[in-house]
């Protein structure tokens, strides 16, 4: 088989010794593909079991499989290509994808239709990070949540997202809250002199996402939110794929997938070189120090898999959300720099001088911070 | 608050002492509603916080907290049902999702539109436990898959399921897999004197799944199967409501939720009530004793929470695979009962004698069990 049939995935395997490792390893390539005794199989269907190409040890019972699998087990579609990746294996305890050759999802996918820069043109802010803030709770009215948002705008605030939870409560219907919460963000506007860009969360059922996806354009919101793992990872891609507007993934139901250390899918390669593939122009994760347990060295992998080259794919920013307050902004962007979106929350809203001018106040250390 | 208003949910938590697990509790009923620092909330804002309502030590750091949820969080949207149930809390290391009560799964979904008793009136069969196999590998040609269904079909099995790892591979497009599939079932047929439902995989992109489905049906496959967690859990939902066949349910991509005793959702509850809520006729899952690690309880309180009485829901056929083999189909029709399908693959293709005599075997095993 020539080598531009095959793609590669990296799995870390628990095992006692490297003869268990090697059979753990031999049993994916069969489960995740032909999924019959071997010994049943005609001569073109054993072109498409996966092979073993290596092994190594990282530390004790924690093993490295290199995996090629035959293209044509995908075809072109994106939903085979995650079964390939971790169907069965998801029901195998101690089995985690750790990495996937660029080219498969540089040629399956487009990835984000704007990616760092795209959002950067939007809001006209060419180097420092930017400031993100979730406009919350669900239970407000649109009247009290579009105040908060011209506040938040009127302070300079650069993304206002709503809280993944906002979605078309009887308390704030979804066409009547995008209507609102536009009105009050470009109205605050006028106030700071600057652009504040609005992403209404559109995640709900799959005959209604793209109306509402159509919904928040046509009302002139400047984005989506989406929780690709509630809403479908396709959906997302679906919607970028249309190149209308950024999206921006967020990973509420996801954490199934990625906060265990020895299954799953690592997070950088879910939320960097997955998501991104699959059209996130910006993938908030839990930040280290905060609610969620998330090692810093973890962060900085997922940011790095978001903005590194990934063939012809935009990068995408990542947006840590979590442990981050007004107090220790710089302390982040030092660590992280400025190709990041910081999400902060509550820490905005308990600031004593309200909203606009805790909007205000993180706007201006982004701005210092840049100098 | 009225209690019609509410619905409520078993988490299990882990944590040292009861205050460790109260505290875990409390920030549940946060952050899977408000997301917010209860002192900024207004008084409407307020009643859509959680409630903690019971907390019980299970076993050593093992807590069970009951937590009422506003049904007004969630509308009528299953997705944003999903999002309260364990959204963010998928994030965060030892929390499981217990149980949910009947009523608010009965009120959101219809359930499955054929469940046991469909299945069994197209099938003409009223009492026995049923058969199924996987057409498969992926790889072999249409006319030798179809071949396959022939020779199962010829034997009488019950129910033919294409691998889910079947899709539209060059090897044998979607399309022409299904007709020739669905000539040479009907052919086999006329062999066995019986009917054999035949169940193509139309998992793939929300774009083509639908799409998918109504081949399938115009081509006159007699069922579906879909992976939820790949395709979308409200694509299935949504294929459900069209009430035009049964729906087989494949766990792929799934087990991240389910595999993991203190964190993610329990097995009975995700396969069991919610798949068979989300539409699922028939539900796939990891028997004990095969390749992969589940337990004989947990099987079984899998196979009770598909069949039992949830409101005005059809129950739902548990289809335990793995560990099952043509030499001891009796030994688990003993343990799980009548109201089964028995999922074999790898050892009826192993049969000395060939596909149709293993068919028929089976056949003959699942009637004799009956008298």
């Amino acid at each position: 088989m020539e080598s531009e049939s095959t793609f590669s995935v990296t799995y870390q395997v628990q095992a006692h010794s490297k003869s268990e490792a090697q059979q753990i390893a031999e049993q994916i390539c069969v489960e995740q593909t032909v999924e019959i005794p071997l010994q049943t199989l005609s001569e073109n269907a054993l072109q498409y079991v996966g092979t073993l190409k290596g092994l190594t040890n990282e530390k004790e019972n924690n093993w490295h499989a290199d995996i090629e699998y035959n293209k044509r087990l995908i075809g072109e579609d994106i939903t085979q290509f995650i079964n390939v990746l971790f169907g069965n294996s998801s029901l195998q305890p101690g089995i985690r994808v750790l990495n996937i050759e660029d080219t498969v999802l540089s040629e399956l996918t487009h990835g984000p239709a704007f990616g760092i820069h795209g959002i950067r043109k939007l809001l006209n802010v060419r180097k420092r990070a930017l400031s993100c803030t979730a406009l919350k709770p669900v239970g407000l009215h649109t009247s009290e949540l579009a105040e908060r948002a011209y506040l938040f705008s009127s302070g300079g605030i650069d993304i206002i997202k709503d809280d993944h939870g906002l979605t078309n409560q009887e308390s704030s219907p979804f066409r009547a809250r995008i209507a609102a919460c536009v009105r009050a963000v470009r109205k605050g506007e006028q106030n700071s002199g600057k652009r504040t860009l609005y992403f209404p969360n559109i995640t709900t059922s799959p005959s209604i996402v793209f109306h509402r996806f159509d919904e928040a354009m046509e009302l002139g919101a400047d984005g989506v939110l989406i929780s690709p793992q509630l809403a479908g990872l396709e959906i997302m891609y679906e919607l970028a794929e249309k190149s209308r507007c950024p999206i921006m993934a967020h990973p509420a139901f996801s954490g199934s997938y990625t906060i265990h250390p020895t299954h799953g899918i690592a997070p950088e390669l879910y939320y960097g070189k997955i998501w991104r593939s699959l059209g996130a122009d910006a993938v908030i994760y839990p930040n280290t120090g905060g609610r969620f347990e998330i090692s810093e060295q973890t962060c900085r992998a997922i940011n790095d898999q978001l903005r590194a080259k990934l063939d012809n794919l935009n990068p995408s920013f990542p947006v840590p959300a979590g442990g981050i307050d007004r107090q220790n902004i710089s302390k982040w962007i030092s660590k992280y720099g400025n190709e990041t979106i910081l999400l902060i929350g509550g820490s905005l809203y308990l600031h004593p001088e309200g909203i606009k001018n805790a909007a205000s106040e993180f706007q201006k250390i982004l701005t210092d911070y840049e100098q």
